[in-house]
Order: structure tokens, then sequence, then C-alpha cells
């Protein structure tokens, strides 16, 4: 599960204004409520009600009182005096260094992600204060020498922050966690053909080369819409708002207070998370070792994968994510591992064979696949149809009305209140962002010459995958991508991955199983990724720039800078944590990497049916498929209160097949902002994405010396070890009467 | 080491204002500094200083310049529409009840402390403090249903912390820890002399009835001494001081305010450190197992016992302690098992034999206790003569003066502007301390009779210990008893252990080694110290009595009963850990006993010379013996300024029997208590004493519950374990192989 389907976790729970992470550089999402966002755009005075912190309610309010009277306040009268830079100043050099930095940190971070459980949480809040600390801390130390010459601009800020997504994106779209590892003879072994010959071994060279020929189509498909959906749609794009919200926020005097200490609390739990990493290390010689072991609810409940891991990462992932997502997640742990599981394995022997080793496909292993991929499906589709259509609908109803102050589709019409007369800063935005072009021709021919490149390159990486099929989707990209970005426009969910899933499908069924179908579906789900995450990543980062006037120019470059930085960094991430940690993709290791193994057997159903499946799984699939829709469809029904206490089917697969563990992590997190909230909501609201920020980045950037650690041959020199009372008493008198040395 | 040793301690570097635990109720006394203390009596503007919490600063502050004109304002003025409760009335039901419930919680903390290392901090702020709580408690409770018929007043209060500090000073005095436990057989076969029949079993009975014919001989002793230590030489008693300031504070509306929140805190980190209590018992199937054989250093260094082992009640016991008494423990901790033992470990076969079990005395062993001793009773002995001296110094030149205002000893006078006339305060305190008398005849015939009785009894407990010693003892007591409690009263210091230690030797050099010498020595012992420990504890208690206007008499009888309460408590406490830790007072164990050892081996040295210690001992020994005496001498000769960097040898010669695991866990106490004083040091003034409590109390607590379990035959079930990288990868494969049982 990635990116995506965690922004589909969230989307359903707060469907209208949903950060999608790689999509956009959301900011304070989770301190943002819906009516809220809505109106933002329209009304700057709220934006500050949440950018600033509690600290400075008073003088805000102060502050509020004296503005009283000025209703219409305008965010660029504020910037008024700021001369807006050209796009070529926009694009400075120390802006790419900064994004060079982040982007390796980022990458770093989503691919543990990615290669844990495949939830990666909105990590733009620290992409976005890391950033502006960066480059605050050195134009204010070049201000001090005299050296400065050009100050620090909130365009430039946006450039860093489209770069930095971009490129950390690619850790998610290339598919590391998912398609592309899928690929390789360790997961194919765990999957239910493991006699397939349809195997790739990773390799850091093709890697790239891949990345290459399929990441920069989805650019080039949507500059030309650009204006339909920026200037005359006036899509909301929640999340690009937000983070546009956020970056004007840092270059006010007041937003850059409370940024710095944001980025103190985010520095001070960065350090607590990485230490935290590095003590647990010591304790991890061998499996089944150190705290990611500790069987914190017993030893029955850690047999059942019921314990907490202290695992910094996820608890800060739960601090994020909102709570319907946490809870669904344990819900789905203990419906599985405390209830199915158990009632399954009781009928071993006579279900499927007992002699079978419990990785078997044809086990109890298989019935956590197959049921977690139906309701993984189950959802995706149901989400799928409901924003394909919402979309036609709106377009059509859009394009019909012709009218630019009704653009927008009825329920996501912001307010009757919109005047039809443009505001100032609607005025100037639009101004600026209509005098930057980038020509028709250059577009369209841009995307001809590189689908012309992959179309000849791709076939010599996966002869399986056929020129055809590759031109096909080639052929039908552009309006897929168009509807991804608009859909991500008006609802802030990029289904990216859903895309991914439906060319494995067709692409894998068209080739069939005697040709390679499974390779061939894996990488026409790479293709198809690329492309649609891509585009609504750029869509929304015209967003962005829109509202913080930077030129869509500097934006294309930037993003196509970006792009072409992760297709070179996320392929080396990805190849640090393969060769350091050699159980990689295995069951029960650290790095499980889960949605590999749900790709392939995607990629296997697709290819082989249903004739995979051990005795009354497909049943059990039907049912949970059905229930993921049935969930939804209630869900949509009972109206947006009720909805909230509906859990989540996408959320709920994800621990059927790793266990509950990180689902106490993260409703450990969920419990802390929930305290927090309570004893001062103010400060909660500006400090969580800070705190859990650092929690996340801290134990990432831990994996850098761990992993260099591990291929230097530094291994951990003791074993924490948990034991039965009988097993230790065996234990101690092996260890006495075998050898004389004694801890 | 005890609570007198460890006052020692911290006498050492806080000479005048010491707390002394057991004799005492004392206050804020780590908020104090020096000056203030001394002062405080006089200034009552400065008791506010630090009774107060920051919050509340600028109220205060406030509040200062309001009385700014009013220097001489007077404490007894503010409660002057007070009526004072007759003494009858002074000491409730309630009062009692509470007492009774405090004394068993303090019992087990004591206790517990006694069994581990023998430090035993100040538990007075959190009697103080829980006292306070559960009688507001109760009489809000009963205002509120119309029944209240007597308001809780500071003479109640004072009541409660009498009669608690009485009983739970039992625990240490009754030498549970050290001289009682160290007649038994296992200590014995520990002890230089193993083959020694000097042994006598615990007993449930025995011990009860012991202390009740030794522990009351104190409280007549110093009976008729009152007015002339209180009124006449107007002792200072530092801790008894804070203490009265601590309860007059408790009874104004800001103290009672400041109080609850210190409550609330206490509470806070009670309820953590019992729960970490609890959570740390499920891993501790087995010895090496669990938190507290953490190598959270490495395993080099848990093998020379330098590791953190998440103890909390070590950590508060840390935060309480002065700064330069756990680096005077973490100092001795690194030279003894960090240079001194590996050094004549390489000695081994050359100084020792090779053959000898680790735990023999005539080897390492042999060392690690001797020079211990040295080192205590070098420290001991200088301080002896110091006090001694002083005592006797100052008694001369204020019998000599006659003058009642130039009472004081020179260097203790408070301050040369304390006026002829009597102040307000004075002149209420002596006229409500004088009016409840206690007539000498009932003293003295009180001590008699007690004295007959415990002449006539102790023999049949102990036939080592003739009738003659403990007569010989009883003539000299009373003096002693006096000299006690002025030296506390001058010092803060009761000398109480150090007074056990002579009569060991006395009385077992007296008896010999033929006769049995070794038991009565520590049954000398034992006799002593109760007397000379009861007499200080009730002198300290007149003050504080005669501070905040509770009678001597209802003083007396809350002391009486406390004693009497503890007489019974801390013998049926002590049969609890008795039973419930069947390896109590074996080495590494949770509950080493380490006093119980180096008493027992005192009074061998005492009978039988030198001719038990190894090769080169006795030199080491003089060596460490000199070394502490010239230590004392240099912090004495160097002013007060660069004194409190000068290690405290008591404290030093600690971990050399027991390793400096709990020395690291003291260190990281006073690290939260420097950094919480950098970040604000009024917030932490007033509140790392209660956080303190919390950790110590709900730790302690906790054993309560977990001696029930052991006792129960409930057992943990999990050993989480600590093994090299070698012995875990041996392990794994002797688990695997041997059984299919896997965790």
């Amino acid at each position: 599960m990635g990116t995506q389907q965690q922004h589909q976790l969230e989307q359903d729970d707060q469907l209208e204004y949903q950060t999608d992470h790689h999509a956009s550089e959301a900011g304070l999402v989770q301190g943002l409520r819906k009516d809220d966002l809505e109106l933002e755009a329209q009304d700057p005075k709220k934006k500050t009600k949440y950018e600033e912190e509690e600290e400075e309610e008073e003088e805000e309010k102060e502050e509020k009182e004296n503005l009283g009277l000025e209703e219409e306040l305008s965010v660029e009268r504020i910037f008024e005096k700021q001369a807006v830079p050209s796009w070529k100043e926009q694009l400075t050099v120390r802006a790419f260094f900064i994004s060079l930095v982040l982007s390796v940190l980022f990458s770093v971070i989503v691919m543990k992600l990615n290669l844990t459980t495949g939830i990666i949480p909105s990590l733009n809040v620290s992409a976005g204060l890391l950033g502006f600390f960066f480059v605050r801390t050195w134009t204010k130390f070049l201000d001090r020498c005299g050296l400065l010459k050009q100050p620090f601009t909130r365009q430039e800020n946006t450039v860093i922050q489209t770069c930095v997504v971009a490129s950390s994106g690619i850790a998610f779209s290339g598919g590391f966690g998912s398609y592309l590892f899928g690929m390789s003879a360790r997961i194919a072994r765990q999957s239910a053909d493991s006699s397939t010959s349809d195997i790739k071994e990773p390799g850091l060279l093709w890697f790239i080369g891949f990345l290459f020929v399929v990441s920069f189509l989805g650019l080039f498909s949507v500059v030309p819409l650009r204006k339909i959906m920026i200037i005359d749609f006036k899509l909301t794009y929640p999340s690009g708002t937000a983070t546009a919200h956020l970056i004007n926020s840092f270059h006010t005097p007041q937003g850059a207070k409370l940024a710095k200490k944001q980025v103190k609390e985010l520095g001070k739990f960065f350090s607590f998370s990485f230490l935290w990493g590095f003590f647990q290390w010591f304790y991890t010689a061998g499996s089944d070792c150190g705290f990611a072991s500790f069987p914190t609810l017993g030893l029955k409940a850690y047999q059942n994968q019921f314990f907490f891991d202290f695992s910094a990462t996820y608890v800060g992932v739960g601090m994020i994510c909102p709570y319907i997502v946490n809870i669904s997640v344990l819900l789905g742990g203990i419906l599985s591992w405390g209830l199915m599981w158990p009632l399954i394995e009781n009928r071993s022997g006579d279900w499927y064979s007992k002699e079978l080793s419990p990785k078997s496909m044809n086990g109890l292993q298989g019935y956590k696949v197959f049921i977690a991929i139906a309701m993984i499906l189950g959802d995706g589709l149901y989400n799928f149809l409901k924003v394909l259509s919402r979309t036609l609908i709106a377009l059509q109803s859009q394009l019909r009305a012709k009218d630019v102050n009704n653009i927008l589709p009825i329920e996501d019409q912001v307010s009757p209140a919109v005047t039809s007369a443009l505001s100032y800063d609607d005025q100037r935005r639009t101004q600026l962002f209509l005098k930057d072009q980038i020509p028709a021709w250059f577009a369209v021919g841009g995307y001809v010459a590189i689908a012309a490149v992959s179309i000849a390159t791709v076939p010599h990486i996966f002869p399986q995958l056929k020129w055809y099929y590759i031109l096909v989707i080639y052929l039908f990209a552009p309006s897929l991508a168009f509807c991804n970005a608009y859909g991500c426009g008006l609802t802030d969910w990029s289904l990216a991955s859903t895309y991914g899933k439906v060319a494995i499908f067709m692409i894998g069924a068209w080739a069939g199983s005697a040709h390679g179908g499974v390779l061939a579906g894996l990488a026409a789900c790479g293709v198809m990724m690329n492309i649609v995450s891509t585009a609504s990543d750029l869509t929304q980062d015209f967003k962005t720039g829109y509202l913080t006037l930077a030129s869509p120019r500097s934006m294309f470059v930037s993003q196509v800078i970006g792009t072409a930085m992760g297709c070179v960094i996320s392929p080396c991430v990805f190849w640090l944590f393969y060769k350091a940690f050699t159980d990689l993709g295995t069951p029960k290791s650290a790095y499980p990497a889960p949605l590999a193994v749900v790709y392939r057997n995607m990629a296997i159903l697709g290819v082989e049916g249903f004739k995979s499946l051990p005795k009354h799984c497909l049943l059990l699939c039907t049912v949970f498929f059905g229930a993921a829709i049935l969930t939804n469809v209630i869900k949509d029904c009972i109206g947006k209160k009720r909805a909230r206490f509906v859990p989540l089917p996408m959320a709920m697969a994800i621990p059927f097949y790793l266990g509950s563990y990180f689902a106490i992590d993260m409703c450990i997190g969920s419990l802390i902002v929930f305290l927090w909230e309570r004893v001062n909501k103010a400060k909660a609201d500006a400090f969580v994405p800070a705190v859990a920020s650092g929690l996340i980045c801290g134990d990432g950037v831990w994996t850098l010396p761990a992993s260099i650690l591990s291929l230097a041959g530094f291994k951990p020199p003791i074993c924490m070890r948990f034991l039965s009372r009988a097993e230790n008493d065996r234990v101690t008198t092996f260890l006495t009467g075998s050898s004389s040395v004694k801890v």
C-alpha cells in the first residue's frame, strides 16, 4: 500500500480536504478543518487562525481586532511591496542544493516506509519547515557577512518544495516496495505461483534507466491544461492550497517566528528519535532480538503479532494520520490475527495441508495475502468509480455552464458569496500566472519525443512488455493523467496506484501467462503509475505556484529537475537498503516489503485467474471484496458526521498480511495527539506535525548509518532476547553447562 | 549504610542545613540554601520565597511589595486568629489512622532501600505532602457532608509528621539491612569468618520484642532537656525548622495551592513509577533477566557493574541527593570497579588463591568489603570527633556565657541583629511550648523502668549480650543521647549509626570471640543505635512543634505511638520481603542487603582483629582509611565554596561492594535536576522533591504487590535476556534444534 492508497484512506475520512503526500506540499493539514480550508483562499483572516500558535493567540486576537474593519484584507497586499523575481531568478543554485539534500533525506524515509508497511504519511510539513530553515539559515549567514545578493523569497521556497516532493515522490511511484521489487525472484518464491520464470532481478542501472524514460511523460501531458484547471476551473487542490498558505505564512514576520519554534520542536524529536534508533541497534544481534521484538503485551499476543515495537517512525505516522485510519488498522489486525487466522489455522489439514511450509501461498499465508488483496481491490474499485464519475459529471457541468464563477461542482462550491468581480489577490495571481507561458508545441513535442524513446527502450528492459502495449498505454495516458489531475484537484486524492492496478490486470491479461504476463503487468503498472502520479503532482504545484506568485515555468523546471534527481536518488537508496539488509523482502524481517508480494500476487491473479487460491479462499475473498464496497457505500450514505466512525477497508487490509504491531504504534501516536489536544488544542495543532515529522525523520535518517554499518560489516554486539520462563530455564542450563562464558 | 550515614554524606556537603531523614520532617531542603534557612526563623519573607512556586512569583512579588514596609512581619500574626487546640485535641483518630497508612508505605520504601543499597534519602517532603493531602481530602469530604466537627490544623499535621517519621525511622534504626540481618547464617556464610557459630536466624517475634524493649529509652532520655535545647539554647535543627515552615505554609491559602500542585505532580510520577515497576516485572523470569540487567553501556561494562538499571527509585533518590553525593558514588564506582578490582584480579594466584569461589572473603570479595569498611570508618571517625568536639565547645561556651541571646556557638549564630527582646513569634511559641509540661519524675521513672525491663529481657534474646553490658550502655546512653540530639540541633546530622559502630567494637572486644563477641557486638549496636536515634528524632520534633505551636505533650505521645507502630510494622515488612524474595541478602540478587555483610565484618574485625584479611588488604585498608580522613581535612580547610567539589569518602565507599549501577541511576537523577534548574530554576526547586518522591514511592509501593505475587507463587512469564552475539547464535541453534517451541 503506497502513498495513493494512504491518501485514499485519508480521503475516505475527510474527502474534500485531504492531503496527498507526493502530489502536493500540504501544510498543516492536520490542523485544518474542512470548512476552514475551503474558505481559506477567500478569507485570509482564517489562514492566520491556523498558522499562528496559541502563544501568539492573544497578539493575534488584537491584530484581528485591528484588522476587524478591513474584512477583505488581501494576502497579496501584505506582499505588495515585495518584488516578484523573474522565473529564472526563482531557480537559484542554493534552492536546488537544499532540494538535493532534502530529497535524499525524504527518499530514505519514504523507502523505509515502503519496505516496512507501505503506509506513507504526508511529509510535506517537515519538507516545508526544513527547506525554510536551511535557506533562512544560509541567507542569514550571508546577510551577516554582507554577502547576500538575493533575499529568500516565497517563490524560491515554493521551488524547493516542488523539487523535493517531485524527487521523493519517485521513491513511491518507482515501486521499489511494490511492482518493481515484486519482479524479483525473492518475492516470486513467496508468491502464489512460485514456479514462474517471470522474474527480473533488481539492478541499479536498469532501475535508473526505466525511471528516466517513464517519469517525465506525466509532466508534459498536463502542461497545456494548466490554465484550464487553475484559472478557469479554479480547482481547489486542498493540499497545494494549504502548502501555499504555509509558505506565505513563513514569509510574514509572525509566521517565521512560529516556523522557528516548530523547527526547534522538530529538531528535538529528530534527535531523540535518531538516538533511540541508534540505542536500539546495539541489541539487535540476530532475528527476534531487540526492541522491535519486544513482547509488550505478552508472548501469546506477540506470536499473533500484537505488540508495541517501539518504532518512533510509526508513532509519528500515527500522529499524522487521522484517528480513523489508525483505528481501522487496529481493527483490521484484531479481525485478522485475533480472529480469522486462528480460526482458519484450526482447519489446517482440512482446508489446506498441514505439511505445507508456513510461508506457502497454498496454506494460511495464501488466505492472508488474497483476502487483503480482495479488500484493497474492492475499496479501490469503489473509489475509482466514484471519483471518476464525479470528475466526469463536474467536468460536464462546467463545460456546459461556462460560467467562471460557477465552475466548481455543486458540493465543492466554495461559497455563494464569491463575487463575480475578481479580487485583488486573484487579479494579481492570474496576471503573474499567465505572464510566463509554456508553449503548447513544447509540451506536445516533449510528450511525443519522450514517448518515442520510451516505446523504443522499455521493451529492451522488459522483453515481455511489447512495444505496442506501451504505445496503447501512451495513447490513453494523457486523458488518464488529466482525469487524475482533475480528480486530485477536486478531492485531493491521487488515484495513481489504482490506475497502476488497472494496468496490471489489463496488460497482464492481454499478454497472458505464456508470454510473461506477470512481468508485463508489473512493468505496465510502473509505466502507468509514473505518468498519472507526476501529472497530478505538477498540477498541484501549479496551484501552489499560483498562490505564491511563483511562475509556472519555474514550477515546471523545478519539477523536471526534481524528477531527474528522484530517478537517480531513489534507485540508489533502494540499492543501499537492498545491499545492506540482506533479508530485505522476507517475512518477519525488519523490511518485509509487504506490498511487493501483494502486487505480484495481483499480477498472478490477473494472468492466471483464481486457480492458485487455497480452499474456500475465493469465497472469503468475495465476501471481503463485497464488504469493502458495502462499507464505502454505507460511509457515503450515512452523512459526514457519522461517516467518520466507519472504518476504512483499505486501512483494515494492511495488517491482514503484516500483523498489527505497527497498528499499536500508530494508535499510541493517536493517543498522544488525543491527549495533547485535550490538554491544549491550539498548541497541539501547531506542533503535532512538527513533533511527528521529527520522530519520522530521526528514525529515517538513522537507517542511513545503520545500513552503512551493515555494509561495512559491523554487527550489533548484543541480543536482547525474550524467552518464556521454561525456555529461559533450559537456556540457562545450556549456557552454564556447555560453556564457562557467562553474561 | 543507613540514614545517618546518608546524612553524613549530605552533611559533609551542606553541613549546617542538611536534612536528617528520620530525625526530622525536613521540608523543601533541596530548595533551601544555607543562608536562607538560617535566617528563616527571623525573616518570614524569606520563607515565602522558597515555599511559593514560580508560577505564583508575580503574585508573590506584588505581595512582597505590599509587605515591603512591614519588615518584621510575623508568621504567628498570620495564624493569630486561629485558636490553638489543646494537646489532646491535637491527637485525633484520623491523624493516627493516616499515620498508620503512611507508616506502612514509608516502611516498605525504607526497607527496600535498606536492602538494595542502604542509601536512604529524605522522604519527609512526600510524607508531609501525602499527610496533608489525605487529611485535607478527608476534612473537605466531611465538610461537604456537613459532618466536619474539628478543622484540620497545622498542629494535627505536625502530629502526623512526627508519628510517620518515628515509625518509619524504626525501619532504618531497627537494622534490618544491617546489624539485625547481619546475625543470620546467610550473611555469616558471606562474611570473613564463615565458620563462626555466632548466628541468630531472623524471627518475626523476637524482632518485635527486641525493638519494643530498646526503642523507647531514647524518648525518655531527652524529654527533661527539651526546654534547655529549644528555648534556652535556641538550637537551629534545620530539618525540624524547614518542616515546620513547610507545615505552616501548607495552612496558608497560597501554600495549600502549591501543596495541591505538588501532590498532583507527585501523583503523576507515582503512577508512572508504579506502572513502570509493574511492566518490568513481567520480564524478570529468572536471574539476569529484565530491565535491571540491561547492559545499557555494553556487555563489558555490565560485567563490571556499569549499567543503567532503569530503577525509578534510584533516579528519584539521585534527584533528592545533592550533586556531590551522586558524583562521589560514581567516582567511587569508577575507582573501584573500573580500576582497582580489575588490577587486583590480575594478581589472583599471587595475592589470593585462584581456586577460591568468587564470593570468598579471602579473595577479591574480601578486598571489596574491607576497603569499603575502612573508608566508612575513616570518614565516620573524623566526623564523629569533629561534631563531638564542636558540641562540647559550643556547650561549654553557652554554659559560661549564660546569655540567652548569645547561646549559639559562634559560627552558628544566626545574625547579630537578633534583638534581646523576644519577638511576638518567639513570645507566643515559648508561651505555648511551656504551657504543657511533662514532669521530670515521669521521664526519669519511665527511663529507669524501661531500662530495667530491657536489661532483664534482652539477654534472653541474645544470650551472648550479658546483662551488665546492657547496664553499662544504659548508664552512658542518656549523655550520648543528649550529645547526639545537641549535635543534630547544631549540624542537622544524627550520628546514630556511628554510635552504633562504636558499640560494635567496644562490646565486641569486651565479650571476645570465645563468648560470641560478634553477636554481642551486633546486638549492642542495635541497643545503642535505637536510643540515640530516637533521642535526636524527638528533639527535632520538639523544635517542629515549637514552631507550629504543637504541644510538647502531643509530640511526645505521637512519637511514642509512632515508635510502637514502627516496632510492629517494620519487622512485618521485613518479614514480607524475607519470605517473598528467597534470595534476599545474596550478592547480585535484587535485594543484596550490602550493609548486613559490612556490619557483620565490622563485628568480626572488632572481635578477631585483622587476621582474616587477605594479602595486602590491611595495607590498602590503611591507605583508604587515611585517604578518607585526609579528604575530610581538605574539605574543611579549603573553604565552603571549593569544598563542595571535594567528593565524600562515605559515598564513594558504597559502590566498592555493590558496583556502580545505582550510581548511574542517581547521576541521571542529578542530570534531570540540573537540566530542569537550567530551564526553570524556581519551578525545579518547587517540584523536584515532589517528582522524586513520586518516583520513589511508586516503585516502593510496587514492591508490595510484587512480594504478594511472589508469596502467592505467581512468577513472571517472560525473561528479557541479554546475550552476546556468539551466545545468541548458540542459543538459537540450541532452541531450534532441541525443541519445536519458538518464541
